[in-house]
């Protein structure tokens, strides 16, 4: 039988044993949790790889614990711009938005984008029309608001000082994404996130741009990265893991290992990633301290973790 | 002595001997020429690849021949929305913007997200926030008007049709670029692009992808793309180009050519690229009836073509 799998993250950085409340940890553990029930029981139910991946990432952006969707952090207008994306493995098709508001689920729309749309990615109001037209409701801002990150916002707005997640000094990113196997040997990947807080002038991470972000091939890995996102785009952190596995016979540990850990360092860059591969073989790899991270297995493998070790 | 080179390209399509006036197809060549020398007398000057793509590019741009800049074709909205990068083969440094109306040379612009911002990608509305506080004038759309384009759009305007460049039933791909190797042996490569005839949505084609239509890497090569955007975004035509070569061994050329002829057909995109490498190569490749474009080496190689042979 084919094994299937399913891999989620929720962002990596400054995540050090003991920073947490273990109330905190048990909430992180079990939204983590959470997202991947729901991405696996599809999958269990012979459900594709893209439906898997895009049910997780909307569990974590339904969560107001990860910055994206619901916990989006706040730009420097006070407001929120979300970026998605999601590529299937079989067909190498794509979907992606940039730079929307008020939409409850990203991920959803970018579906939309590479369903619906003859473009691969959309942003901003165009994107935001495009919605419009798909049905989509606008949230009002008070969705989104959470009163800690608020405060974050408060606290650093009129400085120019940009931050990729929360605290001051942490460098945690915030992100959420899944990469999934499924029964027949398809793979998906679906990244999704609510930016930098504070951020200005529309910039664009890596989250919604295909091969740097986001990919996905059925013939080598489906990958999710979270981190500092200009290095993953001056690196195509993504597509980078895929061609060491087709054009230099790595495999997906070492390929993910290699950009991880080396190329990504050799940019300056931090952060991590999870990858698949057709036989449902995971990897998650990070550079930072750690990476709110989870994976299961059709053959039993089960396993939650926010720190290195 | 180190050699040193530079290629643009003004688009590809269907471009097909006898199609186009002589009158026609001397303007084209004479703007390409112009382009090409422009840049050419930096890098003879020992100016760096970086300046000398940005030169060709802005002279590419203020030619109302080829879409972008002043060129660039009508949105739905009867806008302009255009679209750049640029990167760096010794730093791997870059900045693109995205979505940007009223600029006269969205390639500039680049460059200052590149030398000004701590992102490489900005779009929209916060793009034209960051011009505007980099003392960018923001231009009317008259100096942008063009009969033929606007002829163009007002035929298609109330349709569903999106057109890459301008005559009905003609793939022809307007964006422009160039791509340099300096006397110090650093690469770099910049695209711009008006978009695409009637586009809605807020659609971002390739050209300011890193990897997807522009890239830039001392190790391997500077490339840039233009074609059918989606099918280079989804198969990161030219990161591609750069992983053949480091992790596959092959040379420039083998490399353009099956990422162009092999690659991107069995996605089935068309379009082509211009790349060259630390020791000045120069590779062309389309798998179009035809692509604008052109070359000059420092050991005396000067040419300009606009059909396959």
């Amino acid at each position: 039988m084919q094994p299937f799998s399913i891999a989620i993250h929720g962002g990596a950085g400054t995540l050090v044993r003991g920073m947490m409340t273990s109330e905190k940890e048990q909430a992180y553990n079990a939204a983590l949790d959470r997202a991947l029930s729901i991405g696996y029981s599809i999958l269990e139910k012979n459900g594709t790889a893209t439906e898997a991946v895009c049910a997780a990432v909307t569990s974590l952006e339904d969560c107001p614990l990860f910055n994206a969707g619901k916990g989006s952090v706040f730009t420097a207008q006070g407001t929120h711009e979300m970026d998605a994306a999601l590529m299937e493995g079989a067909s190498r098709n794509a979907g992606a938005v940039a730079l929307v508001s008020g939409i409850k689920n990203p991920i959803q729309l970018a579906r939309d984008v590479m369903l619906h749309s003859q473009h691969v990615l959309l942003a901003g109001e165009g994107a935001m029309a495009f919605a419009a037209q798909r049905g989509y409701e606008t949230l009002p801002p008070s969705y989104f608001f959470d009163a800690f990150r608020h405060g974050q916002w408060t606290s650093i707005k009129d400085s120019d000082t940009v931050q990729l997640d929360h605290v001051k000094g942490d460098h945690k990113f915030g992100t959420v994404g899944a990469v999934a196997c499924d029964c027949n040997g398809n793979l998906a990947a679906a990244t999704s996130t609510g930016g930098m807080t504070n951020k200005k002038f529309g910039r664009i991470g890596d989250s919604p741009l295909i091969g740097s972000g986001t990919y996905a091939n059925n013939q080598t890995c489906a990958v999710s990265c979270t981190g500092s996102g200009e290095f993953f785009i001056r690196g195509n952190v993504a597509y980078d893991v895929s061609c060491l596995i087709s054009y230099a016979g790595k495999s997906l540990t070492e390929a993910c290992n290699e950009v991880v850990h080396k190329h990504l360092i050799a940019l300056g860059g931090d952060g991590g990633l999870i990858a698949v591969n057709a036989q449902a073989e995971i990897t998650m790899a990070f550079n930072t301290e750690g990476m709110y991270r989870g994976y299961r297995h059709s053959q039993g493998y089960h396993f939650i973790g926010i720190y290195e070790n």
